[in-house]
């Protein structure tokens, strides 16, 4: 896989910084580039939790040229309100299929929090990306942008990394031993009537399924009702 | 389609709490509860940029109850480091999908920036959602996990077809209406021991969300438990 580069344009807030690093680090990506940052020092900023090495390997350039200089896939974000009619509009999604079939070396370029990325900007682009926020609303906070487009990259990658362990499952037969205790406890309390029972039997039986019972809940589920049945039965006798 | 409320359970800091609200905004959300926060005020901070009526008409609780009592899907998120064994972790892709072949009032649940929720939380969730961030460095800002999610949540939204309509799914309130009856069921055969309540319950509430009780179930179950409730304090007065 090609290289992942997250560039800053003349970002004004620090803390925009460093809330940015974090969200890099969150979806393992380590290369930043700033450039043109507002003077106040913003190296070590309080929201960069756990990203300050983000921050302190990053690059400081000059200018936009200067950090992209070494990328084969430029793409500048922007809303959909500063785009020109001419201009084919990229949403994250297509991003990642078109990087999942080629080998670049990308640079995902943010613009400052007030201006965003100028025509100058977007220029050297070979692509302009929007997230698909809402028209009435489509400026975002430069940190949770740079966190959905970090996600965007990863996640199909990711897929295959959280699989979900299943947990020990029930076999049908224990489901089905519990399901018979279920329609003989049913029949104490007379919840069970004569024209009733096929129909209910289906659909109890149904709701054990749906609920995917692992081991344990089969054995609690009979320790319950083997325990009520009894309860019952004693007042049955009394 | 359902509802989407975006759940902040005990913020601390009230700039996130705006943050939360921003994205919300930026991709169409606008129902925002939350529970219990830090003291200090936060009805109007400056981070909610173009969404102080996000803020302005959110609902603060007591409780995490009272935040999702008629909600039908409620999915309450953390970091992988927090998962049991047991417990099956989806992705923020799994919930888009199945939120786009069913028509549930979503509730999307965050904890607070450094304890995320706690287990008692958890257990009144129907599904575990984690954010698939790098295992070195898994804790997302509060305001970008939020923007994330609400990303996801609407990402494929354009390709969205007509979607069959699920059985009326049972909310949150009405679940936990169940779960009590249970529990007086469960006291009346002396299963309920002095040490193990809290952790039976919690068992026993995920069982129940993960069946995606719809009304009808819970009807059932209702009738059922009252019915088993009146047999057994037949035999204590015997």
């Amino acid at each position: 896989m090609g290289n992942r580069r997250i560039v800053l344009v003349r970002p004004r807030d620090p803390n925009n910084i460093g809330a940015a690093a974090r969200a890099m680090k969150n979806f393992g990506f380590t290369d930043l580039a700033v450039v043109t940052p507002h003077p106040p020092v913003w190296g070590e900023v309080v929201s960069a939790v756990n990203a300050t090495d983000v921050l302190t390997n990053s690059r400081v350039c000059g200018a936009l040229d200067e950090a992209i200089v070494d990328c084969s896939l430029v793409v500048g974000t922007t809303d959909r309100t500063r785009v020109e009619e001419k201009q084919t509009l990229y949403t994250p999604s297509d991003l990642s299929r078109e990087l999942a079939v080629a080998d670049y070396d990308l640079a995902l370029v943010f613009g400052s929090e007030k201006h965003g990325l100028t025509n100058e900007d977007l220029s050297r682009c070979h692509r302009i990306m929007s997230i698909p926020t809402r028209p009435g609303c489509p400026s975002m906070n430069l940190g949770q942008a740079v966190a959905v487009c970090c996600y965007e990259l990863i996640r199909d990658g990711a897929q295959a990394a959280i699989v979900p362990r299943p947990p020990e499952a029930a076999t049908a037969g224990a489901t089905e031993a519990a399901m018979q205790l279920s329609l003989e406890v049913l029949k104490l309390i007379d919840f069970v009537l004569p024209g009733n029972e096929p129909d209910l039997t289906r659909r109890l039986r149904g709701s054990l399924l749906r609920l995917n019972p692992t081991r344990y809940d089969i054995e609690m589920l009979c320790g319950i009702l083997s325990r009520i049945k009894r309860g019952l039965q004693r007042t049955g006798e009394g």
